[in-house]
């Protein structure tokens, strides 16, 4: 099964843990300038990615319909920048359970990632590491004694890890308290921001915590101190969603409103999907609403997005007809057994 | 079966019929200003009844509850003015079915009402013609031959009736034609208020059409202008239907987020059950809300209101309380079979 349809640790706040390691190969320009480079760069990965394992399959963008592009996009595992060059040299190489995703051509010459569902720090970065140093045996990567891994941009450099986890904080949102505790965590080493990175906005209360400092401070510290800052926010929210069902018919009503409108809807927009299904993962995870299920929220976060809705109907539909097809496919999902 | 809980003709649109004859006895000072006068004329009242038929009973309002009187003026039995007169002078004659409710010493010494559900202005006319008739020769009117019956305030002069018909116009108001029809028809010697009569204001896109004018015209005229009138409205109210099931998806679309809001709040207002009910009965009388009937419809606006939702539990609420109750009845009267 796909990752992200997999139900993880911690689930009732932590939605997914991605390791993001930034790696560039010896021997090759950092933006892979000349002539016939790039494809030298190519050849050389495909060659590798036999010896990696993992069932890694070796993918171009530009072999890519629009759809499928914004379907990877959606499911997180390729940034919205890569999808939309439109030069469209990037590729990717992918497994079949789609937590390894590495991103080539993107900013820097690899971009290794490693998703879990839930929260799972330690594992997610076992695997990184382990897949990282193969590749780095069989590609030869960039690095310089002093400061570690070389990349494109000065704020990966050291050890080009990234680090974030995907957090659900409807309780924090609704005491009003997400502002101050996120303000707070920004001072403390860690960037938090919407489900789709850098200058994303926060949709249906997702926030995504990341490490900030990739330089002078070791991979180890790096995890271990993003966890504890997530594990304190998760508490935080937990105590919020005490503090909310003390008067639960008020909960119980926003939670039960928001399920009658996204079950009973005949269109729907993504954003107010988003809206409503942070409200119906809330009674999910308090066992409000005890018709719904931790896959099924899982399945209606994916393929009420855009691109993955039209690969469930697989067909194609213009914006307003998609709307209605959502909330077909809203109904589907929660009605089946 | 109570007259408001049946189902009437044209009943898509038109809710009820009332008739009111407005009357005063002859030998009695217009406002009972005289010592022992009321009880006298009480007296006077309560020996005739028994020769006029119909089940009628006699009730003084300072022997019923609060909740009582305000169940009766939620179901437009009696005048809220009526109902909150602070010396509680005022009685009433009611039959079992409630569709005969006579006020005794509101604005006149008698205000005889005769109802139906639906659209029937000439049934309704009928039965309040024959009950005056013997009333009047029981009493003795008070009659002008140059005006006709003499009543308390001018503008009932004359016939004394007011002819009065509610109708439900989701689909003018939804299309914006409501307040240009409506101002049309204050300009054709009918007026358009609320459901609850003077000053109320229109709840749930239901309007009470009545004549205006009331001498120097016959009864049938009165009547049939009406009748008149009101079937253009319909018509014209149709005609908006129709032309809002073009855009079906759209139509459906806020039926079923009204309808699914209804069936899964935990806690509801009266206005906002009114608001939501008006969706829901344009879905209902549309046949896009199979599960609904009309019967389900006249017990949704009958027991959502706050003294008819205590009178159905059998319970006293608070206001808070009483928002929940009332989600409860709403669940409780749509699922039943």
């Amino acid at each position: 099964m796909n990752w992200y349809l997999q139900s993880g640790n911690e689930a009732d706040v932590a939605i997914s843990t991605r390791i993001r390691l930034a790696r560039n190969v010896n021997g090759f320009t950092f933006a892979l300038k000349k002539d016939g480079e790039r494809e030298k760069l190519e050849d050389k990965i495909k060659e590798a990615i036999f010896s990696v394992g993992y069932g890694l399959q070796f993918l171009r963008l530009k072999d890519m319909d629009d759809m499928t592009k914004m379907s990877l996009v959606e499911k997180h595992l390729i940034s919205p920048d890569f999808a939309l060059n439109k030069n469209e040299t990037g590729s990717i190489l992918i497994n079949e359970e789609e937590n390894i995703c590495i991103m080539i051509g993107e900013e820097d010459h690899l971009r290794i990632q490693v998703f879990s569902s839930g929260l799972d720090l330690e594992n997610t970065m076992n695997l990184a590491v382990e897949l990282d140093e193969k590749l780095g045996n069989l590609l030869g990567y960039s690095i310089s004694k002093k400061y570690g891994y070389l990349t494109s941009c000065p704020s990966n450099v050291g050890t080009g890890l990234r680090a974030s986890v995907m957090l659900h904080l409807p309780a924090l949102s609704m005491t009003g308290n997400d502002k101050k505790i996120l303000e707070t965590l920004s001072g403390i080493g860690v960037v938090v921001r919407g489900g789709y990175g850098e200058n994303s906005e926060v949709e249906g209360q997702i926030y995504q915590i990341s490490n900030y400092q990739t330089l002078g401070v070791s991979e180890k510290d790096i995890v271990q101190n993003l966890k504890v800052i997530v594990e304190q926010v998760m508490k935080q929210e937990r105590q919020a969603r005490k503090f909310l069902t003390k008067d639960a018919i008020t909960l119980e009503d926003k939670i039960y409103r928001s399920y009658g409108i996204l079950t009973n809807a005949r269109k729907i927009s993504t954003q107010e999907t988003m809206k409503l299904l942070s409200m119906v993962k809330l009674g999910t995870d308090l066992g409000i609403l005890p018709q719904m299920t931790d896959a099924k929220m899982k399945e209606l976060y994916l393929y009420t997005k855009p691109a993955n809705l039209q690969k469930y109907k697989q067909e194609q539909y213009e914006v307003i007809e998609r709307d209605i097809k959502r909330a077909e496919i809203i109904k589907q999902i929660i009605e089946k057994n």
